[in-house]
C-alpha cells in the first residue's frame, strides 16, 4: 500500500487531534483512501513539553524548515497559527510541491490570493476547511454541493466565544461584563478577548466564506466590523419583547455583481432557525437562487471537530494524490470585486431613542425618518417609569431602509435637542 | 472548450429544473468545471405534451434507447422515476461507459449494490446527490465532509409530505385525516399518500444514508417501518404538555460494529434541534465519534432545489471527465454487515395507557416494567375528567429499556385486565 507521509506544523489543541484521528482511524482511514498515512515529522516549539498525546520522540523537531524541506514529505498540516512567518513556511511548502492543508483563518483571510496564487502555479492542493466553522463542511458544501448554483447570501454564527456569552446574556438577563468573566474563566473566552469580542475573528470567517461563494477576493477593508461589546442587557431584553434575539452575525450578500459584507450583532427573529443556535455552535445559513434556504450546524471549535475538518482535507489530498489530480481545481476563475455603496446596501433597523418626555416629540422624531425616506414598520414608546421624569424610551423598527439614509437620520438625531441619546441600533434579519 | 453532452431521460418536475439551471447558469458552470454543459438528447413520454420549460423539439425523443446508445453522448441524468426498466437504462448506460446522475431514492434503495457494482467494473460515475433530501448536499457532506470520522448515528426528518401534516396538527391541533386532505389540495401530499404517511419513501431515504454513513449495505427488511397515520392529536396534545414534538425521524445507528435502522414518529425534546425543523423542510441530523453533532437543513423537495442536487453531481462528473478520474472512487470496500437484536436495539419510550381506574392499577403496572428491567423516567396520572368514569389515562416515559424488554411489557399489558387500551407506544429521543 502506498505511503502518503504528513508533515505537521505544530502540535497544540488541533494538531494532538490531528494525531489521534491519523491514529485512531488509521485502518478506516486507509479503506477509504487506499493509502497509509503516516505522520512522519512534527514542528513543535518546544520538544520536551508534555503533552495530551503521545508521540515518538524521534518525530518532533523544533525547525519547522526540517519538515518542509524533507523531501520524503507529501503533505504539510500547519496548525501552528500565526500569519507573516507561517506564510512564509506555507509558500516554501507549495514551492516545493507540497500540497498543503491549513486550519489558519488569519492566513487565508490575509493572505488567501497570494497563497491560491503559488499553488495554482505548483499546481498543488492547497485545503482549509478547518479554518471556519470547526467540524462543519462548509467549505466543501459552499465550492462542491452549490457549485451548480448561484449563491446569493451567507449569514453565519462563526464564532463560538460572542454566541456563547449573547446566549448567557439572552437566557440568564447577565450583563457582558459578568459574562465575559466566566467565558475566560471557563476557557471559552482568550484573557485577551478582542479579536472575538469585537468581531474580528468572524471578519476572518466571513472573508473566507464570501471569497468562496461568490468567487471574489474579498479583504479586511471591505468589511463593516462591529462587535458585542456595546451589548447591553437593555437591547437584549427589548429584543426578546418584540420576539428577536441578538446574535453576532456576519452576512455576506450579492445582489447582480454588487457585493455587500459585514459583521455585526444583529436581531435575528425568534422564529428564524439562526436564534435557536446557542452556546458554543456555529451555524451557517446559505441561500441560493435554485436551492433557496438551507443552514448548516455544528461544532465551531474544539480539537476534534476541527481535526476532523483537518483530515477530511487530508483524505481529499491523498485521493487527489493517487489519481494524481492535485492542484487541478485551483485554477478558478475570480469574478471581478464591486462593494455596494452605504446607499445600496438595505436593511432593516431597530434602534432605542431616548427622548424628552413632553408633546411632540414623536412627531419630530418621525418627520426625520420621513425627511431621509425612511418609513417605520413599528413604534414603541414605553411609558415614563424611570427615575428621571423627563426623559421616556422610543422603540423603533424601520422597514428597509438604506444604510446612508439611516446614517443620515442618526446624524440628524444628534443634532437636535429632544432626542438625548440613541442607545442603540441593530440591523434585524428574518 | 470542450463539450460534456448530457442525456436526459424524463422532463418532469426535477428535469425541468435541470434544463433551468443548465441554461440559466451556463456561464457559471463554464467557470466552474472548464467545459460546456450541452443537453443533446432528452427522452420523454410524450413529445407533443405542453412543458413547463421551453426545449427545442430536435432534443426530444420518445424512445429512451436513443439517448442511451448515443455515443456522443457522455453523461446520462435519469430523472424519470420506476424502477424496474429504469434499472435496466442505467446499467446499458453504464455498459456503455457512461457517466450516470439519479434522482432516483427508490432504485438506488432497491438496487444500489448491483449498480454500484456496474459502475465500479466500467470505472463509470455513478452519482445521486439529489435522492435523498433535495437540495441539501447530505450524501458529499457524509462522503467527503466526514470521510475522516466514524459516523455513529443519523436522525433524519426527510419526508416532506409527512413533516408538513405533522407541523399542522402540532401548530393547529388538527386531526391527521384533516391535515391530509389539505396537503392534498395544496400538492404536498399524493393522492395515494400511502407511501409517505407509511414511511415508505422515508425507509428509501435512510437506507442511502445508512448504507454510505455505516458503509454496509442496507435493505428494506433491515428497517422497521412505522408511518404517521395512526398518530393522533392526542398523542401530539400529550407530547406537547411533556415538552416534546412529535417528527417522523429516520434513525440509523452504529454502536461498534452493529447497526439498527427504523422509521417511526418519535417524541424529540422540544430543545433538539430537530423539533423545530417544521413544514415541507428536510433536516439530516450527524454524530461523529469526532465531529460530534452535527446537522444540515434545506428543501426536501421542488423541482430547483432537485436539479441544484443534480447539477451539482453533474459539475463534479464533469471535472472528473476533464481529469479523466471517472469511476475512481466506486471501490469502496464495504464492511459487513451485523444488525442489532431486539435485545440490542435501547431507547426511551413513551405510552399513553387507558386504565381501570381504581386502586392499585398504577402499583400493577409499575410492577410489570420492573419485571421486564425498565426503569421509568417519569409517570403521570391524568385525573379522570371524562365521560367514562371507570378509566383513566397514565403516561409513562421509560428511561433506556430494551425493544424486546418493552414489547414484553406490551404483550403483558394485553393480557391483564385492568389495562383497557395501550392507545401510543413512541419512541424518545434527545
Amino acid at each position: 500500500m502506498k505511503k502518503i507521509r504528513i508533515g505537521m506544523l505544530g502540535l497544540g489543541t488541533v494538531g494532538s487531534g490531528v494525531v489521534r484521528i491519523v491514529e485512531g482511524h488509521q485502518e478506516d482511514l486507509q479503506r477509504q483512501t487506499g493509502a497509509e498515512l503516516v505522520l512522519s515529522k512534527i514542528a513543535v516549539r518546544d520538544i520536551n513539553k508534555s503533552r495530551k498525546v503521545t508521540v515518538d520522540p524521534a518525530l518532533l523537531t523544533e525547525d519547522p524548515w526540517e519538515v518542509i524541506n524533507d523531501p520524503e514529505i507529501d503533505v504539510i498540516v500547519e496548525v501552528m497559527g500565526g500569519v507573516e512567518q507561517t506564510k512564509e513556511y506555507i509558500l516554501a511548502a507549495l514551492d516545493k510541491g507540497k500540497q498543503v492543508i491549513t486550519a489558519n483563518k488569519d492566513l487565508i483571510a490575509l493572505h488567501g490570493p497570494e497563497i491560491l496564487a503559488k499553488a495554482a502555479e505548483k499546481r498543488c492542493d492547497i485545503m482549509y476547511e478547518a479554518s471556519v466553522a470547526g467540524g462543519i463542511p462548509i467549505l466543501r458544501t459552499l465550492v462542491e454541493g452549490f457549485s451548480s448554483d448561484r449563491i446569493t447570501k451567507i449569514v453565519g454564527i462563526v464564532n463560538g466565544t460572542t454566541n456563547y456569552i449573547l446566549t448567557k446574556m439572552t437566557q440568564e438577563g447577565a450583563s457582558y461584563e459578568d459574562v465575559l468573566v466566566e467565558a475566560q474563566r471557563l476557557g471559552y473566552a482568550e484573557q485577551d478577548p478582542t479579536s472575538d469580542v469585537e468581531g474580528f475573528d468572524a471578519a476572518y470567517k466571513m472573508i473566507i466564506l464570501g471569497s468562496l461563494g461568490f468567487h471574489v477576493h474579498l479583504s479586511l477593508n471591505d468589511l463593516d466590523i462591529r462587535g458585542i461589546s456595546k451589548v447591553t442587557s437593555d437591547d437584549i431584553a427589548s429584543a426578546k419583547r418584540l420576539g428577536y434575539t441578538i446574535k453576532l452575525l456576519g452576512i455576506a450578500e450579492r445582489q447582480d455583481d454588487l457585493i455587500s459584507i459585514s459583521v455585526q450583532p444583529t436581531m435575528v427573529k425568534d422564529s428564524h432557525p439562526l436564534a435557536s443556535v446557542n452556546g458554543v455552535f456555529n451555524a451557517i445559513y446559505v441561500y441560493g437562487q435554485a436551492v433557496g434556504e438551507t443552514m448548516f450546524y455544528g461544532p465551531g471549535a474544539g480539537d476534534m471537530p476541527t481535526a476532523t475538518s483537518v483530515v477530511a482535507d487530508l483524505v481529499a489530498v491523498t485521493r487527489n494524490l493517487l489519481t494524481g489530480i492535485n492542484g487541478s481545481r485551483s485554477s478558478m476563475i475570480m469574478n471581478e470585486k464591486k462593494l455596494k455603496s452605504d446607499e445600496q446596501i438595505v436593511s432593516k433597523y431597530f434602534m432605542r431613542l431616548h427622548v424628552a418626555d413632553k408633546a411632540g416629540v414623536l412627531a419630530k422624531i418621525t418627520q426625520i425618518f420621513a425627511d431621509y425616506d425612511i418609513s417605520l414598520e413599528s413604534v414603541l414608546q414605553l411609558p415614563n417609569n424611570g427615575t428621571d421624569e423627563q426623559e421616556t424610551e422610543i422603540i423603533i423598527i424601520t422597514h428597509d431602509a438604506s444604510k446612508a439614509g439611516l446614517n443620515k437620520a442618526l446624524a440628524k438625531f444628534e443634532e437636535i435637542e429632544v432626542v438625548k441619546a440613541v442607545r442603540s441600533v441593530y440591523r434585524v434579519e428574518g
